[in-house]
């Protein structure tokens, strides 16, 4: 693991989501840019070994006969395409948090790296291993909600309501509106990668053009903290996405909406184990996780029965699991498994950061059409 | 009453709306256009005078010493106008149903009538009626939620996913699809001025710009069934509406949501007695009618205790009896009393077809800034 | 109307629900026991004949030529008998609040007087007009369900939480926890039996057996204000029955579920609109009024399309309705049609007694099992 | 681990829990007692160590110096109370799946095993796990409800409406309505348990006399699918408690809703991240996991952010944590922590077996009213 010291939030996420099925050891780490507390973490989570700099991991893994198989990077952003080059570099395969990196030019060297590489790439835009969510996705392909014409998403907190990366205690907050470590999207980067992430993965389209309204509602605030972005989709859907970090009653309002000329689905990810389904012109359905109308899909990232909540770490997990599926495979030379291939990778991260992209230019242009 | 002979729908509604609190007799009527209709539908509502022309009724009603206090119309947009101004102009009253009219024409013919005369005139954005969105506005005004940032609103529905207007059976399909008769705008005039006269009303804001992207989804369809609108308040607030038609699962999904820097609350009309509050960096509040936390405003437009639904009649009749106390104070020479002065007029009505306008004009211009 | 007059609560919901539809002129009232709030009553309402007493009021409404054709008695339980019988015997139609009266003696004679009088008699148990009850009935009745097992049904309520009848000011509260006025049960009286009622009408099924705690949780208070029943139907179908007017956080929570081998449905009247209905093995169906799966039942007490919340009011209406067109049918010597013959009667009532008897005496002897 | 192997249900639950945090590793088990499929189980676990009988198992790693530490028993109940004694005897910590064990005798033999060893015995009564479970708890105890008055507790499934323990294919089914491997108790064993705990978990009250009224609706079962349960609780409060197998359209559906004088709180086990609580005379607040107004009890059971769902495992992993936690105190010769004594233990699985114990006796005996 590079990254996920002490005092971090998605480092402890990628622990307990690699942890749940069994698949992982975390042997490894390069936890801190600093020297003591990368060593202070690796004893307190009992990591042997530990190092001081990536590099120096990815060397040193590279050349053990029991060095590391695959590595989770779970650094704020900037620090995303330096070690993931680094261990694509030393044939370990990568498991790295969205969004891709910081710049789109971080992007290009990193997507050039993975090309180059033997090694595998997955990107965690964990929503997608929601079995609801990969229902969804088979509903929409199946064609039971027709020709698609509407994408509905949004992704609300209220986290950053208040200019709370200036009360001096708030790492994530520091982070995640310093355009240094972000890059160029705040909230649009943070979580509308992930809105725009889960559109595409259940509707399976692309947007063709979108028209952004970014803004920094927190007087001196260096990145937009909310995002109202209207979205073209190649074959005619039409869609609006909306993230914002400063809509207080919100925690982590992810929702996605999905029309056609055949029915709807509506899926919630502060709801995770409901889908609801109305084909056009009779009663809605309500599809639960493991219930009557669960389908293959969803069953195969469920581990215990329907009514039984599974949250945001088995969704995790799902991806973590689909990637070491996809390690063991690779390693056995053997076709990547549907499992593995759900999970989002290099070109996922790459739309990402095009939107982000296209998002702060339309937006710098007064919401002008531009292609992401 | 002007319109709302059979196979009516809105028409039947007022009929509801104005016998709830007993403060109207239903008298006389220019039912249909169709003199074998009118007479007929006003037999069949025990009306005892019917009419077959809205003209000659303004005229007989205002020469008679027991005539009409006040007229409902209630045809479809493209005969709002005509009616209205010759009922203001013969000195009755006039509860109109929105949009105001079908064109921007029309309706500043109606605006200059309204000024001319000393007569009324109500517009029946009825959403505004529910007693939760009477306390909605009221929190927003108090300043429980800072000072606003977003306006989130939407309206959904579904019964147009279909071609139903060329079923040859679907009235309320054909005429409000139909630019002769609708006007420039189709769910945008129909069901998206409710929204933005909601969005107005509670926020107390008024848009400065707006972009909008309108689609028919559905092949040969004249005017929109779906509208995204991204809105920009004076003082700094956004928004977004999204008003739809083609939305399966969806059946009148009117949602409200405002945040601002110390709170948000969102309203769904669905779910009408019950409003969602959260002051910023506490537990979020459901208010419900009546109950303990409901606030005077909603109070005054309460019939029953809390608990026993009310419902979009009863909405629909807090504006009639708004209408019927304004009708009061002005006979009696008295100052408009708050419940009327509540009640959308002539100015909701401009606005909201300057609304349909802009959204017009700026799609047709691929989604450009417009001034409403 | 007998009874109803400033202060009281159910007399102002019968009035609504009898202007709503129109079949209704409210022309004549003894609203109050004291003359000059009788007369003040009457003419804050416009009513014109005002009577001090409901004898004098049955005499000579019976007298005149345009006489009453219908009397509403919304009057606390121990007046409900003495006003039905005198009207009844006057040949006047009576529609009586619930429950039947305060003891059973009296209903006894009140039946007796219904089966003397040809005039009818029609019991306001309100949730029974609601649409989706009455296709939650149908549901039933056409096997859906399979053959029922389980009805579980609760009425929650918390405004007794507090000794408010000893408040000085809260007269609905005074006299429903007097026995001298409510009779022998006071939760179980006031809501219990509209539980007991809902409860039977949808499911067809009649109480064998039961079992009951009641209590009276405030101190000095005389009547029970919770109730926990156990029910043993025929046919081997099994029950529980809640009803508490001390559980703050509930409003007026009235819930039904009935559970078949077949399938399972649940309705609860603060969400009227909707129905969930579960065919075994499948996904849960949500049905709405007026939307794709809606029955002609449901069709048939409707006013307005799905989407557009109807009430408690509404519901309320539909039964005084079904009471016109009874009424109708009988002066024109016609069958009883199905909307006549779905509202409440003395049967109906005659059955809410032998159940609050039976609770009271069931408690009384430590729960013991009682026939009703 | 005992019992557990391929097929098994809890078992996998056990090991998702013990994996979550990393406090355990699972390197020995006796999974089954049929020795093929106990090697088999074992090594598709990955389990070292594998034994074909319990005993064998207790001895063999209580001699080695690396032995397990703690055991998991997650046989069918029948085969509880062997394998914990024989592990206490070892001086091996127990981890038990619930109920205690199938007979009130091999309850009271474990009991007295449990007082002779030193080692500790945990009881998973998983869903006192949740965090919002512990702080409805912490409500309780702060008095913020004031003086309880009513304990509402439910747990409705419907896996069992048809006879599927009938079909060949369904071993948790064929076990679970089989008296000699589930003991006297059908659903009131298996679920029931459960909810009886967490109405005493929470509420902190002691059930002083219970009235059940048992039923198998599928024919031919021989243990109860159904039950309905009166519950007077020591110091007043009453409670009734309904668990069904047989209730269409329900999953999991445990759901705890208490009252007191002051207030009143909800919670439903399949939207576990929302607490539902209300000041009596206030609105009501939505308390959500780590929100706004989360408390320290639920924050020390919490692993990532608010809005993020935890569900089943997490809630169940929080009683592993909280044994480890547990383990390492008595190790160290340190005080239980909080966390620990927050796990049930056995006086909790004697009072399930009591509670079994009485619903079946007082169904026998006609609901007669049964100390626990």
């Amino acid at each position: 693991m590079v990254g996920g010291g002490q005092g971090a939030f998605i480092g402890e996420v990628h622990r307990f989501a690699s942890r749940l099925d069994g698949h992982y050891d975390l042997v490894a780490g390069a936890l801190s840019a600093s020297p003591d507390k990368a060593k202070a973490s690796a004893e307190a989570l009992n990591i042997g070994r530990a190092y001081t700099s990536y590099e120096e991991m990815a060397k040193a893994e590279a050349a053990r006969p029991d060095g590391i198989e695959a590595v989770a990077i779970v650094t704020p952003n900037h620090v995303h395409a330096g070690p993931a080059i680094a261990f694509l570099e030393a044939g370990i395969h990568v498991i790295c948090d969205k969004p891709l990196t910081a710049t789109l030019d971080e992007a290009e060297a990193l997507q050039a790296a993975v090309k180059r590489s033997k090694a595998l790439f997955f990107l965690t835009h964990n929503y997608t291993g929601y079995p609801m969510v990969r229902q969804a996705r088979e509903l929409v392909e199946s064609g039971a909600l027709g020709k698609l014409r509407l994408v509905q998403v949004e992704y609300v907190q209220d986290w950053l309501t208040d200019p709370v990366e200036r009360s001096g205690g708030n790492k994530q907050a520091e982070w995640r509106t310093d355009p240094a470590r972000s890059g160029a999207g705040g909230s649009v980067g943070d979580i509308g990668t992930h809105a725009y992430n889960l559109a595409g993965f259940v509707s399976g389209l692309a947007v063709e053009r979108l028209a952004a309204d970014l803004d920094a509602f927190v007087e001196g605030r260096a990145l937009d903290d909310n995002a109202h972005v209207l979205l073209r989709y190649q074959g005619g859907a039409k869609g609006m996405l909306w993230c914002s970090q400063v809509a207080p009653g919100n925690e982590n309002g992810l929702k996605l909406r999905v029309f056609g000329d055949k029915g709807g689905l509506v899926w919630a990810q502060e709801d995770p184990n409901r889908l609801w389904f109305t084909p056009h012109g009779e009663a809605t359905r309500l599809i639960t996780r493991r219930g009557a109308a669960a389908s293959a899909a969803a069953d195969a990232v469920s581990r215990i029965p329907g009514g039984h909540p599974e949250g945001y770490l088995e969704g995790f997990a799902n991806l973590y699991t689909g990637a070491a599926l996809g390690i063991r495979a690779h390693q056995a030379g053997e076709p990547m498994p549907e499992l593995a291939r759900l999970v989002p990778g290099i070109e996922a991260g790459m739309a990402g950061m095009r939107f982000v992209g296209a998002c702060v230019e339309s937006s710098r242009r007064d919401a002008a059409w531009v292609s992401p």
